[in-house]
This record gives C-alpha cells, structure tokens and sequence, in this order.
C-alpha cells in the first residue's frame, strides 16, 4: 500500500488549516499566519477559505465540515467567523476522533465536530497560551491562532481551559421525514452553481430513495440519483451524491443555482416514487 | 555563483503546484492539498492559481505554461480544469525534461509539456495511486492530487499506467505566415489588462520583425518593440515582449484590453514595414 | 513561558511574505514562488495580500505595514506595487529591528520600515543575485523574490550593492495638530467595511482624547473610544483602536464606509470635548 497514513500521523497534529471571511486583501490572514509561525515555526498553514461570506456562519460551517473529513489525522482546523468578536461567547477547542477544531461557540465548528465525532470540548481560557495582548477586535490572531499552534506544539487540551458542558449546535444540518417525505434544505451553493442540500447519502440510503420527484422553490423536478456530472445531456438537471456526501442538485457545464433560484436556506422536499 | 540548482534538485519533485478552476471560497482547493499531505506530507505545495475561468481550458493552459517555466528541475504540476470529469477521458501524467504535469487529457497540460519538452506520456489507472474511494464528481482530489503527491514520494511513472500513444493538442498556440504577415491570436487578458498573445519572441526573431503594423479588430497600430511598460508615455500603447516569452499589446499605467475591446481568440495580424 | 521566540529565532529569516498588486488568477505570484524556492528550498513563504489595487502604493504600504508587525523576527517582506517597473527608481533592501524589506523605492515599503525601526537602506544593484535573465516588466519575480531568497539563504546586505542615501517616505502617515482639534486621513478601508485612519493609539494617548467630536465627508458624530465591536448596537457607529494600532470607525455588524460615503485619502477631524 502506498497510501502512509502512519507517516501522515508522525506528524502529530503540524497541519493547520484557517477558514475565515476576512476576505484575501487585508491583512488579517496573513497575521493569524504570523501568530502561528511565531509559536509554532514548523507548522504547514493550509487555507480552506478567507472568502466566508461575511459573517454567515452556516457557510463557514459547511466549508469547514466538507473540507476537514479530508485532511490528515492530527490536523488542528482554526474557524473564524464571528461577529461577536469580544463579547461574551466563548472561544472553544474541540477534540475530535481525527483532530482538533478551534474557533468562537456561534456554531461555527460544531458540524464539523460532530461529524469528526467529539472526543471533548473545552473552552480556552489560559492567558498564557493566547499572544500577550489580545486585542478586543481581533481573536483569530490573538487567540485562536495562537491556542493551534500550541496544539501543533504538543500542548494538551486540558492546558488551554475547562471542559465546556455544554456549546452552541446549528440546527440547519436537520431533516424531517413524513412518511415517503424527505425535507431538507439548501447548505451550500458552490463556485459552479452546484446546489449542495442537507440531506446525506446515509439518509437517502436509509429510505433506499434512488429515484421520485424533488420540489424546490415551487418547481418540481424527476430524479433519479447519478455518478457523474458529465452522465446527463449538457445543460440537463441531475442529482448526485457530490463528493462531500450530500445530495446535489448539477447542471451538466451549467448553472443549477441560476436556473433553479435557488439560495443557502431554500426548503427541499424529495418524494419516493 | 549563488544560484543553487543542485539544491533545488535534491529535493527531487517536492515541490506541487496546483492551477485548477475551482475559486477561493469553495473547500475544494484545500481538499486536494489535504489529499496530497495524507500522502507527501513533506511536499511543498504552491497555488499558481484558483481562479481559472470555470471550464476554460485554454486559459488555465496558458497559466499553467506560463508559471511552468519558473519552477525548479523536478517541480510537479497538477492542473484540473475538467468539464468532462466522470466521464472517458482519461488522467494522464507526463513527464518532462523539467519535471512532471498531471491532469486530464483535454489539452490543458499540452501547452506547458510542449514548451517543457516531452519525456514521456503515460494514462493513470493505477487505482492503488488513488484516494481509496474515488468520487466520480472529483479527480482532482481523488486521482490527481494522489498522483502527483506519490510522483513526489519517488514511485516510478511506470507503475501509474501503460504509455499513452496519443493526447490532445491544443491548436490554440498556431500562428500562420503569409509572405511578410503573421497572423496569431490573442491567448490571454492578464489582470493589468495587457493582451497577451500566441506570437513568441522566437517567431518574431526567426522574421527579424522589431517593427510595423498590427491589427486587431479592425483597428491597425503602428507598433516598435519596447523593453518595458514605462518606455512610453503613460496611456499609449506599447509593445513589449512579456516575461512570459510572447507578444503582449500592453497601455502604460493603462489598460490596453479595454482600450482595444480585446478578448481571449481574437485574431491578431502583423505586417512588417 | 509558551511562546518561543528563540525558535522562531532560529528560523534566521526563514519567513518570505509577499505583498503585490498581481491578483489571484495570472500566474505572476507563483511565478515569484518560484523564483524564491529555486534559490531557496525551505523558505516557508507566506501570501500577505495579492489583491492591492493595481498600481495602489499607499494600500499595499498600508497592508504590509500592519502585517509585518505580526511577524517572527528575522521575517523577510517582498512588496510589489510597481507601476514604474524597469525605469529609474531602485530597489531596494532595508534592513529593519525586526527582519527585512525588499521593494521598489516609491514609498510601499516605507511605511513598515519606519514603524519597524530601520537599521540600514542599500540599493539592490548586484546582478548575480538576480535571476540570470532580468526582464524589464517583471522585477517582482527576476529581481525582488531572487534578493529574498539569498537573505534567507543568508547572504549579507552589504553584497546586494551600496547604500542608500536618500529614499522616498510616503506623506500618507502624517497627522496635524492644531490647538485640540487633530486631523488625519483615510488610510484604508477593510473588507468588513471598517474605516482605518492614519491616527494612532499613541497620537490619542498624548492628547488624552478619549471622547469628542468627529468630522468625516461633512458628517459629523460624537465618539467614545470603544474595546469592542460588540459593545455598541447592532448597526450603529462606534470608535476603537483597531488590532494594528489605529484609530477605526466601526458599525457593529454592519458597514462604516458604506454608511460614511468614506474613501481612502478622506480627511478626518477630531475635536476634543
């Protein structure tokens, strides 16, 4: 076998990932980066986004949770999106089965997390582990930043707080069945228009729904689930499990958000026929 | 002499650049990287760009060729601009006198191995160089990435499938002579606005052409090679040949594209006086 | 004590950052990572921002100058806002307290120096530090990234050519004083839609200015210095020392420039009360 998950493991937690809507022109990514290499100079920094959409949480939430399954065992994912930077809410470091997720209690991380599965969540409190003054606007450097690359060193979780009871979870990754019914809604729409839903290929395989009718925004479509984009008539709908493992709504070398109108938080209704 | 070639060459292909046309806001980027890293975790991985225009293959060609250049002996490329993923073109990897490209066989790494010059060209099918599932909407983390991340590790190109007798040429880097004409196109609109197009400093030796008219759609400039932007006056047009190696129409301080309504294809004719 | 300097220290210079006009899509930053880790390999190099406004010197000073501060000591920062590339003005190498600066003498990388703390200015005039071939539209990747690398290489400033006597100092950074009332201007407006003024923490503390009046675009509001964004309503304006030191005008939640009609290079007049 070539695939050498034992040497990715030896890294012991050096990658770091940043998902933020600080945008790409200003400098704030950039000084989350330089927090870390200031604690941790070996880390490897990868970006999963700068371009959340400005505080939309539930963005960050899917990019995060679809980009994270894919990384190396260990790997810390620093989230920040937050618009109630400096008030109450506290920052958070959760352990999961495959690695750490750090960022503000807003439901950011959780549905990563709980996809990960939760080991423990702690909130970050040790002064000592943030950058000596941690300015009331700008968390992701002086804190969060920091409190990964203190992971990456080996830091242990029980260092950075105390185990936190309780913390926010989103409720938009939720379904509901009625009989032959399957309600979702819209997660994500991506960069080619692809109409990313909440529902999963387990739920789908749980109610064994290859094929029925959809129902978005009033316009009702017949389905049948596909592999590939490019197995449906250009410019044709079609539906498929994308590769983050959600239903998708395509357009083969076309636009399904355009055509459908459809927006982050539309209802979807699929029925077995 | 301070140039360090040799050490550049021992780290023997670490170093992955990525050009695909998937944005900065979808995760889709960082899951190539986490799928490399799972594999190379000591590769050094380089954006040269996301933001491809969706499906463009002849832009993402041109980008790719022109970055190609620059990288050190040994640098490996992966570059996914595919509409047709999922579908029977197949993933190809090719080896050349610089180092290696890799991505799908619809003409979007030809440009660059043409200019590298060609070793080798080889389908990969070997499925035990590939993410363990691989998803029919997403070569480029699960096939193409894995590749380029095992090139980096040392394994041989014989083993990533049999030798491709064939692949798809790009005729979008031809120009044709007529008498004291040549004709060419317009292979790129950089960011500044300068037109770049498909005529290299080569054919312009070859005709000793350092002066005389061009047009470009329907409209005819007396043109004299500049060295750089500032040589002119501010807002006229020069001519220069880029640090890409071609022809470019640029507008000191300006932008000639806009100027001259120029797009990608638009055929270009010059006339030597 | 956590946080290690000295192993950042260790690094020796080992941090590139960039900072250009060069945007995402064309190949030209990645052409500069290459230049740099064709001389040297294990450069760990970091994006600042490739998004200035073209040819924008004052917001590429402004960006570079408010990361830089956030960097490991012994960081190297190559700045490319070059609308003069390949005339007269030099480049330039400044040696700060905290690391290095490399870039055209217009005033981009004078801001950083100065708040940095400048040690020595040399001109780069040393072709064998450059790469073999210097186009004359592209000193960012034959010029400027190749200095970077043979610094962190560690090549002593003293080879890269003489000193510099004299060089440009960008006039942005000036405020006046004038009984109680202190005007600045608009240094740069972020992707939130915060308002940076040229203001600092230090000029408020010396005039003990906490509250007053403040005129901006003909509007004119009554401030408090704020911690937090949170701390005022949603919606609102609120004053506050930003994370890199500045005076910034604020809505929580919401856009200030957009709600002030505010532009970079506006005035802005603040009145005790």
């Amino acid at each position: 076998m070539f695939q050498s998950f034992t040497e990715a493991e030896q890294m012991e937690g050096k990658i770091i990932t940043l998902t933020t809507d600080f945008g790409l022109r200003d400098p704030y990514a950039a000084e989350m980066k330089a927090a870390i290499l200031g604690i941790c100079p070996a880390a490897t920094i990868i970006d999963v986004t700068h371009e959340v959409e400005k505080f939309n949480v539930r963005m960050g939430a899917y990019i995060l949770a679809s980009a994270a399954r894919h990384f190396p065992k260990g790997t810390i994912h620093v989230a920040v999106v937050d618009p109630e930077v400096g008030t109450q809410r506290p920052p958070l470091l959760i352990q999961t089965n495959n690695g750490f997720l750090i960022g503000p209690d807003n439901g950011l991380i959780a549905l990563a997390s709980e996809r990960e599965g939760i080991v423990e969540v702690r909130q970050i409190t040790n002064r000592r582990l943030m950058l000596p003054q941690v300015s009331n606007t700008f968390h992701g450097r002086d804190l969060f930043a920091p409190a990964a690359a203190h992971v990456a060193n080996g830091v242990p979780p029980e260092e950075f707080g105390p185990v936190a009871c309780d913390f926010m979870r989103p409720n938009f990754a939720r379904i509901t069945l009625s009989g032959t019914t399957l309600m979702g809604e819209v997660l994500y729409v991506d960069g080619f228009g692809n109409v990313i839903t909440n529902i999963s290929e387990k739920d789908l395989t749980q109610l064994q729904l290859k094929r029925g009718s959809l129902t978005l925004n009033a316009r009702e479509l017949q389905f049948e689930i596909c592999k590939t984009y490019g197995e449906n008539k250009p410019h044709q709908f079609l539906t498929l499990i994308g590769s983050h493992g959600y239903l998708e709504i395509a357009v083969n070398q076309g636009n399904a958000a355009e055509k459908l109108g459809a927006e982050v938080g539309d209802k979807i209704t699929l029925e077995k026929t």
